[in-house]
């Protein structure tokens, strides 16, 4: 194999080389975006869950209410 | 430059290109594994919402037939 | 005691007498009136002791209804 | 008409008075004492509406309260 020959093959693979790695850096940023994505969707979902346990706790308030309600009524037709 | 040195830069111009190849499949490989997560989360996320539209629904009916109750105790209240 | 004085006796008493069993009369009305206002009343009360009878089961039903939507919020954030 | 006939009308004229005016007496007594009863039994039905007046007032409460937990349940699922 002649110098010119191992030039033009360096030259070919030292562009190659140049096109991987940019294509590595956009994988590591679109890796790094869904990353942060799947962090804040967990985050609002979590956020979400706990608004609706102290909705579960308020309605847990409210069944109880009216059944004390409930309990009222029936002591009053039972007295009546 | 001799045919040598030429030679001996390809050589490790070809190691590195391997290796870059190879983290790209790696890369390609977590970010594959990752859009699936993203998506079945928000897909368990629509089905959660759509229970819970669906229990905002009968919540609505039991609030309608409470009011129905109520006004029914006023009539008794007022008739008698 | 003279018959003059007896005759007038006993016209007095016919007198009084009718005046008593007039009175008699008027009072058996009255108390005749009332224990039939006294019965309806009481008539009355028992119907609408029956509707609140009523009443008080569907609020039983409601809460019961309440509960088991309450049940199926508390399985989503348990499942999800 | 002679005086032993006017004097045996009198005296039967005076027992059947006295019996009327007992029976008037017995008849005075019953109306009041139902007159008593037929007030008491309006008080104690006043007393019972009264009450379920307060019942209703408090019902209406709930409901309300219901209706502000179900719009907070509408409005996570809106925004999330």
């Amino acid at each position: 194999v002649s110098a010119n020959e191992f030039q033009s093959q360096r030259d070919s693979l030292t562009h190659k080389l140049k096109d991987s790695e940019s294509r590595n850096q956009t994988l590591e940023g679109q890796l790094s975006e869904l990353e942060q994505r799947l962090e804040s969707s967990q985050q609002e979902q979590e956020a979400f869950r706990t608004s609706l346990r102290t909705l579960l706790e308020l309605l847990d308030g409210k069944i109880f209410e009216l059944t004390e309600l409930r309990d009222t009524l029936a002591k009053l037709l039972e007295g009546s």
